[in-house]
């Protein structure tokens, strides 16, 4: 079969509305949001059921052509965009996008991988219920997308990655066949587990079209302080205390550096300088509960103010309001969206074991002053969990495209020195295009060996998603 | 290579007294703990590191001789028990009992396979954490095999299983190559994760040499009620409030029928009945909290209050003392061992989507009935998972080899009524020789052919533990 066949095949067997081959209808989906990487394709393919994403995957395979799946498009390594090949099927997931169930008794949720985040973790709340993954992007990116990536976000101290929410997958392999996964048990030890192949996947192994989710309580009592820390060592300590003292209430632990709260205070509407004097770091610790807020909140003061008592931090702020709450959330929300405000940089999302975050920061800082001491670094991110975002910023005055001249050089040596100190090049945003030459250099041999067998073993024609990952 | 000289290598390679060869000295190593399964080998090789274990392997698959990892020994299935192949070499982890590393600020722990459960959970207790997985074998079983099997236990409600409680792995494949899995990152997204491939693949993959773990604060408040209901549909219902109510407090929830009860206060020793009548189920629930002990009883006993008010159960029982905490445990503890004092009968460790188990215990025991109306069930389990213990003795006055002359038509009979529910024949056991036969019938074969391709992967030579699983 010929692959300039191929549209017209897609849109005998799936209908005319569910196969774009227009240049114009086609251009929105060959760029990532962030206008990095922009490829080619032939064909959009955009079905309803997994049975037309069957026989979509099924033709581009006879047709030995490219698919690429794609979700809500809020991905930042550009896994869900296609390469140059001109003949590539773009195949989104858009259109589905039904719960197919939400049950209060056994806490789950059955999702078609279309569904927005948001919309199910609102689905959730009305139900009661609480579907903790949560991140910036969650009225927009797709649900379908979250599992292909294993997405993480601010509540991963507590409920874990995406991964660790599924209970199943439904997903559709390269060859057409339905991987019927959609179990909701929470015990199945029969075999390998297949599914968590799929998660993480990027897309290279086959499509996600639906998944089985876990449900919690709701944690509607809450309770935020923002403390003010000398140091990484200092949030570390004060990140132990509460581990150890608030037990499982302990929902999310950020950590961002004096440079940052600067620079939201200077591109941020509707944000207050939090404390009378500026401190080198902050910490914004949340606890939630299922009840009792006078406790809650007593427990928090309990230990803040053992904190204080001990000098692992400086000042503490604890939110008594909602509005309160949600101020000091800005603070740390707006960082990323300052960054952008002040121009290009090189983002670095990355993670450590978190008992060497004080010295990987030191030692950092120092190889950085080597490279040019004018380079701005703005630390931020999921302190908790080990994950920063060790994001750079040109040096005053530099021209606008030192990042895409530096990359190299700057890139090279946070990712070596992560390594250095046992952490991941990819904490939560994945590989993609972005760090798939990073991927493959600093990835143990073995288990590039054994991914490339697994994805031979799932994708033997090779169509799922190239140039990303592996 | 001849297979015939492979002791007199591993011999010469690792030492004399690493590796057994004498039959009185093997003999122990050739049967499962139960007796039901017994084996051949030709030799039992105990390495003390993982460099040991890697030329062992080597060796092994050279010539083409079958390997068979061993832990504990305290598997139901059969995983650990070679075959009748006299060329078997069982691998021993035993020596390799370390705890390399125990971290209390990143509340990680590093132990080598063959560590005692148990003791592993003392050394987190003793730096004032907590290792959630507990089952009744703790104190034989090795944190490997539980690695392997992907072990459940009481707290799987709250913890999840022992797959959820892994950070890294470090492991050996078959031809002697250490995969260095043995990272304590909590966000790591660089590719397929392959340590879940590992983690409940029963030796068929590789041989898991050493974990990093995951640690908890300590939950020394702890409160438990012993509920008496009238079906599993309460217990449901109590389940699905106590899930609302407790939050992440609640550590365990544990059912068991009115028969259970007799057989334990039949066969027990020091014992007790806990109401003053007998009820036709009970539910045995465990709250567990870092701190306030008055808050969390004051918790529980409003949230039972409620239950009794809406008719969720008959009765209730608090515990007011760890005594009398203990002595409600040992209720549901003691129920194995009385079953085994009873005498032979059919054991099936399965799972259910939860919301279905009312339905499935009401359609399951009519087709008993159908069967034979004398079966005696006892069914107990943990209940908040979905999974059930639903074990099935001699009727009164059948012979004692009942059992094994019905079990092919009793167990299939459970078995595609478990199916027929969308539950799963093996919840937390596995699957080893005892279910292999369940596992390739019931399975769906493009799960099966993943499986198969996986398993060449890693091993193609075919050397890993032959017989179990696949």
């Amino acid at each position: 079969m010929q692959a300039a066949n191929l549209p017209q095949r897609l849109t005998e067997a799936l209908g005319p509305d569910t196969v774009l081959t227009q240049p114009d209808d086609i251009a929105p989906w060959l760029a990532d949001w962030r206008g990095i990487y922009r490829g080619q394709a032939q064909a959009v393919v955009r079905p309803r059921t997994v049975d037309e994403v069957s026989r979509c995957l099924a033709l581009c395979q006879q047709a030995a052509v490219p698919v690429v799946p794609r979700g809500g498009n809020t991905g930042l390594c550009g896994a869900a965009t296609p390469d140059g090949q001109p003949l590539n099927v773009v195949l989104s997931l858009d259109r589905m996008h039904a719960i197919r169930s939400l049950d209060t008794i056994a806490n789950t949720m059955v999702a078609e991988a279309g569904c927005i985040l948001g919309n199910l973790r609102r689905a959730a709340a009305d139900a009661n219920r609480l579907l903790p993954l949560s991140l910036a992007a969650e009225d927009s990116c797709q649900i379908g997308g979250n599992l292909a990536t294993n997405a993480g976000g601010v509540n991963v101290v507590r409920y874990g990655m995406a991964r660790e929410l599924v209970l199943g997958v439904e997903a559709v392999l390269p060859n057409g066949e339905v991987f019927h996964g959609l179990r909701t048990l929470r015990k199945d030890n029969t075999g390998y587990d297949l599914k968590q192949l799929l998660i993480g996947s990027e897309g290279t192994l086959g499509v996600i079209t639906a998944a089985a989710l876990r449900l919690f309580p709701r944690t509607d009592t809450r309770s935020v302080v923002l403390a003010a820390v000398e140091s990484p060592q200092q949030a570390l300590e004060l990140y132990a205390l509460l581990f150890e003292q608030c037990g499982a209430r302990l929902q999310a632990f950020e950590f961002f550096t004096g440079a940052c709260l600067d620079l939201v205070l200077t591109h941020a509407e509707g944000v207050q300088e939090p404390f009378a004097q500026r401190y080198p770091a902050y910490v914004l610790v949340e606890l939630a509960d299922t009840a009792e807020e006078d406790a809650l909140n007593a427990l928090l003061e309990r230990v803040i103010g053992e904190a204080l008592e001990r000098g692992l931090c400086h000042d503490a702020a604890v939110s008594t309001s909602l509005a309160q709450l949600q101020a000091l959330w800005k603070l740390r929300e707006e960082i990323s969206e300052a960054q952008r405000a002040d121009g290009p940089h090189l983002k670095h999302d990355v993670s450590l074991p978190i008992e060497q975050i004080p010295a990987f920061m030191v030692s950092m800082q120092a190889r950085l002053h080597t490279l040019d001491p004018a380079i701005r670094p703005f630390i931020f991110g999921h302190f908790g969990d080990g994950n920063l975002h060790y994001n750079l910023s040109r040096p005053a005055g530099a021209p606008k495209d030192w990042a895409a001249t530096h990359e190299d050089a700057v890139t090279g040596t946070v990712l070596d020195e992560v390594m250095r100190y046992g952490g991941s090049i990819s904490a939560e945003h994945g590989i993609g295009q972005l760090k798939r030459h990073a991927f493959l250099q600093y990835k143990d041999p073995l288990e590039l060996r054994l991914m490339r067998e697994i994805k031979r073993a799932f994708d033997p024609a090779g169509i799922m998603n190239p140039g990303k990952l592996l």
